[in-house]
């Protein structure tokens, strides 16, 4: 199997998003291989030595996905029997040419706590734990935007990813059967009713996730499940409470869809 | 300001990742406006027509970074009066050649549903949340690795990071000021010894967090925070539990060290 490997003097976030994004278009299983931190000549050499074995070993050329503006390790790095494709490299030139400006390497550096908004997403992350499921009904006034839904639709990873992602502060509140007769907006939410953003998903995916939690259970029960999605999809429609499907999305998916929805303020780019 | 414009027809997640890495070499303000599943021509005009009024309102070219392969909503928007960044673009060729197969643009898309690993992270999140803050003892036998250390030293970000971008399976006990006259390893904890990452924290920086959350607590207070940080590294040292100072860095490099340190098993690269 050919190796890929993903180098950077950081966290090679960004190198694995890049690599991962090409190679993904390939139909061609890879073993893939971070290696982080490699901020020191000697770390450069001894990430060289594993790339170069890998090669002699393999007897193919392994994939080196990185991302080094630093003249000395970069050398290193591209002298290795590994194909480099080197992602900034490329472009910053042309962006020198666009924008009038040298850039800066050192100025600044992705993914770290130097961020301005930091801050902001641990914040975020703070404030979705505490008001998760409905968890506390008096900070709303806080919220950006309050995800609502009936159980297991995807509300509690979506405001996780929110937060972390975007330092978005997204609470979010269960619709439970208790609630099912006559479904409305409760009252302490009605003061944040422009916040509200509804979530659903198709009832067997719903009956196939809540069977994996509680198996043979009238929580999981085609009934109860149709039920309560027939229910709240009502609700969002007779009070324009916008809504998505989650069948078929990811977590990112949603969170990217709920952004363009909305317009919700990013701390983060 | 210049506006910088992220545009894909999935998430613009990758868009965005690598434009935002270029742009912080620059010492620039930009104005950023994501534009995601741009996914048919329709919406592609649009977008085109939203790019062009920024380049007219302005009078200055915005930056385009954008990763279609689909020929014609590509031809849209390269058409437009931005400036053009194709990451994915200028790397396919080389890697074609290299791997000798053509690439497969419709195969597979990063950041959807359809990655395998997909559950692994949901499952993964919810093990995060269900084992937060020692929530469940008896659960530690499915942890990937049990986050250690004292309230407020950055265990709980980093798990849920671990769980929703990587799949791992991270469960967090905290050391309380009453376990600190004589602080050893829980007794529940020890035949999982091998799974424990320890976090610390500068004194002051948990001083400040604290205080954030309970001022003039005995909680927040210095002696209460360096005795609480005094003892849990002693312990990490002692037991030989690998540990990392959290203060200068952000959950993403928190992670990335773990995972360089420990070699966790990842769902996601």
């Amino acid at each position: 199997m050919k190796t890929a490997f993903y180098i950077s003097d950081g966290t090679a976030i960004t190198s694995e998003v890049f690599g991962h994004a090409l190679l993904s278009l390939f139909p061609v299983e890879f073993n893939h291989q971070t290696i982080a931190f490699v901020e020191t000549k000697k770390k450069a050499l001894e990430t060289k030595e594993i790339i170069n074995k890998v090669a002699k070993k393999s007897g193919e050329a392994p994939l080196v996905f990185h991302t080094f503006v630093n003249h000395e390790i970069r050398e290193i790095i591209d002298s290795c029997d590994g194909v480099i494709y080197n992602f900034l490299e490329h472009f910053i030139s042309p962006i020198e040419d666009q924008l009038g400006i040298k850039a800066m390497p050192k100025a600044h550096r992705t993914h770290s706590i130097h961020e301005n908004t930091y801050d902001y997403r641990i914040d975020a992350v703070n404030y979705a734990l505490a008001n998760d499921d409905g968890g506390n009904i008096a900070n709303y006034a806080q919220a950006d935007v309050i995800l609502v839904g009936v159980s297991r639709s995807g509300k509690t990873p979506t405001s996780l990813y929110l937060a972390l992602q975007y330092g978005i502060k997204a609470a979010n509140y269960p619709f439970i059967d208790d609630d099912m007769d006559d479904l409305k907006i409760p009252d302490f939410l009605i003061p944040h009713k422009k916040k509200l953003y509804g979530l659903t998903i198709d009832p067997q995916r719903l009956m196939d996730i809540r069977d994996g939690r509680l198996a043979n259970s009238k929580y999981a029960s085609a009934r109860q499940c149709r039920m309560e999605l027939r229910a709240v999809e009502t609700l969002y429609k007779k009070e324009k409470i916008p809504f998505l499907n989650t069948t078929k999305f990811s977590v990112e998916e949603i969170t990217a869809k709920i952004l363009a929805e909305t317009g919700l303020h990013r701390h983060k780019y």
